[in-house]
């Protein structure tokens, strides 16, 4: 069982084309005293923080997955007052009775689909993670949460986009549809060749940047919220959960 | 201007079938040590709660309506503890910083549709307030949130239910599909002529009732919650928006 190999540091890898079947989702905790602002957050910005599950002050185990959140990502990023101050495969010595837990869709989950339309994904292919870029598209706020939304990028053949953007639009609980497509600069992507989070992938010759809303965008938010504390999966890690990935009906 | 009507305590009516192009909503008011969990109450109960919209903490101006949701309801009711301990016209006097306004979708916004569609609505025509009634569904719970969801009743005709589901299934922020057709009991309503919320209509021959979810729903899991203080809407007299009602893209 995947999760299990993560929970006893067996493997550490990037999530990506694991489990294709099954749900992947981000996680983000936070002390009690941010979870109203944050959950409102989300409930502004369902395009880059469909929320999948939250965990109750001090709950580590999930509905959608027979998990311990603390243990079962392959590795977790710990933010103090919006500071990166760890990189750990446990979060288990950080765990608060006040911790409330919020797991968000990804983009992971839709890769599947695209590959079974013959969609080929260079991140895979390269075997690196996706990658990501902060934009200057702005979120919805919600009290200290406030910023720019981040998206993951996967470089199409020109003819693909359009089957593209119909089979993610159906999975509006992993981002539904890009945000972008096109124009790196246009969203305020300075430089393709280096995202701020993931890997840089090679193009390959009149492949064509599409951008989704994606779920590295809380981690961003919290760099600018500054709360105390803020515990996420490290960009690309995901919680593989038990559920099979629902088209909307 | 309707809401002016209301504001000035010039008209105090039921608002089924006013403004009729117009997205209506439930309104619901608690101070902010409850706005995580009912928030989080309202996402896991999306039938019967759909959020149009949150007001933070002290905020009595929507987005959705320019309008003050202190004055511009017909008719407000006041809990304090779980008790209904007033009906007011409007709640100027009750207003304090932390109060966190919670707007949340309603079935008269559907109700247009089904007038157009030659489906006749008896409450409309018996000038009542729609009939509602708590049930034994169980909503899922999120703290002290807890309890079973209130609906809506409208006689149909047998030949009209399959394009009333069709139409009200569209309008998912406004409780979408009915949640029973056909026999009370099965849903915990022993006498539908003693409706718990709202005006009982005289039934004519051969109709079949059909129940939707209700935003009275969570005043209803107040009385079980017992906040401290909890303003809602009088059952029937709910908020006009400025919004035009979306159907589901």
């Amino acid at each position: 069982m995947q999760r299990q190999l993560f929970r006893h540091n067996k493997q550490i890898t990037t999530t990506s084309g694991l489990c294709p079947n099954y749900l992947q989702v981000n996680m983000l905790t936070l002390p009690y005293d941010y979870a109203f602002e944050f959950l409102l957050f989300c409930n502004r910005n369902p395009k880059s923080c469909p929320i999948i599950e939250v965990l109750e002050p001090g709950v580590w185990s999930p509905v959608t997955a027979e998990a311990d959140i603390r243990t079962d990502l392959p590795k977790y990023h710990i933010y103090e007052h919006g500071r990166l101050v760890g990189e750990e495969l446990s979060i288990k010595h950080y765990w608060r009775d006040d911790l409330v837990t919020f797991l968000i869709g990804c983009s992971f989950t839709f890769e599947k689909a695209l590959l079974e339309n013959n969609i080929r994904l260079l991140h895979q292919e390269q075997n690196k993670v996706v990658p990501m870029y902060k934009t200057n598209i702005e979120c919805h706020s919600s009290g200290i949460f406030k910023g720019n939304m981040v998206v993951s990028m996967r470089a199409l053949e020109k003819d693909q986009i359009d089957k593209a953007i119909k089979i993610t639009s159906q999975f509006s609980n992993s981002h539904g549809s890009p945000v972008h497509v096109g124009n790196p600069e246009e969203i305020g992507i300075e430089d393709i060749n280096q995202p701020d989070y993931g890997e840089s992938i090679k193009f390959e010759n009149h492949r064509v940047p599409v951008f989704w809303a994606c779920g590295v965008t809380p981690q961003n938010i919290c760099l600018n919220a500054k709360p105390s504390l803020a515990i996420s999966h490290a960009p690309g890690h995901m919680l593989i959960t038990d559920q099979l990935e629902k088209l909307r009906a």
